[in-house]
Order: structure tokens, then C-alpha cells, then sequence
């Protein structure tokens, strides 16, 4: 359980939120110089009382009367995020998905640090993708227990996805990324985020044939 | 508004949490018949009555002390989600998340036509990526009109995002998956679906770093 500045259980769909948070002031930032939680819900299509609730668990921002100051909730944003702090995440499955998460420049401009590849297939093992060398899955365990690694990406195909989560929660992984269009079976205590690509278009399918 | 079956307003999570309604009778299928809400629901990480209230949206799917027949509602959500019938896509941004796309069979699968790419750096113009050629992003608003275009796919720079997205606006476009690290400035009633990976990651590093 993660607990606020308030002492209470922050709702994981509010941590899923700050990122955005950090996205509006960050854009902010430069535009001008404070803004009301009524005007900043406007920008994001939420009420000013779910913004001031929201950010409320991670500190005491606003002031009455005159709104968040913007550069310092940046700031502050930045820090509970700990965005810049340097973070190390592997990726395992070097397919599609994978080899474009190599060239994702935005990971290594927020601290994350890619420093290694696993994939079981035997053809590109040893091979290096933006210099990063693609390391054979069966030294997953081994690699994760000994270099410091807090987040596991994973973009197998589906039917490999729990066999690398497994061995994964077995090596001590902290968190875990998964593109695989699956849910991962692992215990509570180990965060994973889901970005099922699949999902989301089919929703997307869903909603304009019904317009 | 996107109305149910009973005529009451579908929410937009529960919407989006269809398709991996979808992905759980897939998967079920040839391992059972039937199933209760209260089993889904230990799988799936959800109540009963939350299934059964998401569910009721669609149809009347379960029969009271029987359960869910699987191959019945398997094939029923595959009618309500429209797996299958031919919906055109385009991307628009040849970059590392676009040109991965192309190759991403799971659309094809389910039935999403990649029908053309769109990028605006002439060293890339006509270029033929997976067999899809490369056009100009100055022919997107003539292409989408006259090429019965459902689905947009923005995975250009955040600072384009926007500017490409007013094109798709005016060219018809009915839905966007919006791959770009922004919200788009988009009037209500064109449905966005966004994959924002930054904040998919940031949010884990917030967990991780927080237990």
C-alpha cells in the first residue's frame, strides 16, 4: 500500500494521473506564472475539486485564493517522481515492440537507462541494437540479481509472458512493464503497468461504429 | 453517448475494458463451457457484480445459477467489438513507434487494414515500408477523405501532434490512437484513445520507488 502525505492510500488511478500532472505544468511552465485548479481542470477535462483532491495526497500546493505556483509544483512534481534520477530498466523480447523501446529517446530523457536485451532467440543473441547487446533470456536471473535493475520491460509474445514475469519476480525485479496482450500472474506487491496496444484500438473500434 | 443495451449511457472505462473482457473468454474457450461471474472475477481481479454490471451493457449474457456460457459469449463479444470486419488505419509519423507499428501483427489479426503512412521529411517520402508506401503528410487530408479512413494512428512528436490531428479533424477521421506524449485539443465527440508510455513508466517508478 502507498500511502499519501495525508496518511492515506493513494488510488492507484491517481499515481496513474501524475505523470500527467507533470506533462500540464511542465507545458505550463514558461506560459505563465500560477493557475487556479478551476482553470487547470478546464485544460484537463477534470473538476477543480478531483485536481485539488488528487494532488493533495502528495503535498499541501495550492493557496487559497491564488492557485498552484507553477514552476514550484513542476519542481515538486519532479521530485516525487523522481524524474532525472537515474533508473535501470532491461527489455525482454528484442521483436517489434522491443527494438522500437530501444530508440525510445524519451526513457533516457526522464532517467530511465536501458542496459540490456534478452531475447531466447539464437540468431540475435550476442547481436547489439543502439549498442546495447542482446544477452540470452536464460541469464535473465542472474543478470537482474546482480546489476542493480528495477524495472523489467517485458515485450514477448503472449504465450511467453508469465514464464519471464516468473522468472523475473524471482530475481527481485521491482517493477514491470508489459506489452504483452495478457495479464501477468504475479502477487500483488510487484507494480506492473499494462500497455496493451490491441485493447486500445479495439475500444477505440468499439466506439466509432456506435456513433 | 455511447448507449447499451438497457439504454442507460456506457462509461468510458467500461468500454474500455471490453476487449480484455474479450481476451478472457478467448483465452477460456477449449479449457471450459461455462463460467461464473464470481470465478471471472478471481481471475480477472474484479467483483462479481462488476462483471455482471459491465456485462449487462452489452446484452443478457448470464443465465442465474448457470453462469457465462463461454463459446456463446466469446463469440458475442467478438460481434460487439467487430473483430474481424475490415477497418482501414493509417499512421501518420515514421519514427520508431510508427515504422513498429507496420509490423505489428496483432492489428491485422483483428482485422485492422494498415492502409498507408504518412511523415512529413522528404528523405522518407516514397519509401516503402513493409509494402506500405510512405506518402507525403500534405496528401493526409485528401487521402482520408477519399480513402474510407475509420482510424488514425498520431505517433509523430509531441509538437506536431496537435497540428496533425486538426488535418484528421477536418479530413473526417471518425477515431485516433494517440501515440504522442500530449492530450489532443480534440472536440468531445471524436473518440482519442492515447498510449502514453512516459507515463506508463513514470507512474511504475513512482510505485517502486515508494514500497
Amino acid at each position: 500500500m502507498i500511502k499519501g502525505k495525508n496518511g492515506s492510500k493513494i488510488p492507484r488511478v491517481v499515481i496513474e494521473r501524475l505523470p500527467r500532472y507533470y506533462r500540464y505544468f511542465d507545458w505550463l511552465d514558461n506560459q505563465m506564472e500560477k493557475i487556479s485548479s478551476k482553470r487547470l481542470g478546464e485544460l484537463m477535462g477534470a473538476s477543480a475539486s478531483q485536481i485539488r483532491l488528487d494532488l493533495s495526497y502528495f503535498g499541501d500546493f495550492g493557496q487559497q485564493g491564488y492557485g498552484y505556483n507553477i514552476k514550484k509544483l513542476k519542481q515538486d512534481l519532479t521530485n516525487i517522481l523522481r524524474i532525472n534520477t537515474q533508473t535501470n530498466i532491461i527489455i525482454i523480447g528484442v521483436g517489434n515492440v522491443g527494438r522500437a523501446l530501444t530508440r525510445y529517446r524519451a526513457f533516457s530523457r526522464a532517467g530511465f537507462n536501458l542496459n540490456a536485451l534478452f531475447d531466447n532467440d539464437p540468431s540475435i543473441i550476442g547481436e547489439k541494437i543502439n549498442s546495447i547487446k542482446v544477452r540470452d533470456v536464460k541469464d535473465l536471473k542472474n543478470y537482474v540479481e546482480n546489476n542493480n535493475t528495477s524495472i523489467a520491460i517485458i515485450a514477448v509474445p503472449k504465450e511467453a509472458a508469465n514464464e519471464v514475469s516468473g522468472i523475473l519476480l524471482k530475481s527481485g525485479i521491482k517493477g514491470i512493464l508489459n506489452f504483452a496482450p495478457i495479464d501477468l500472474n504475479l502477487p500483488k506487491n510487484i507494480p506492473v503497468e499494462n500497455i496493451h496496444i490491441i485493447d486500445k484500438i479495439l475500444a477505440l473500434s468499439f466506439m466509432i461504429k456506435k456513433q
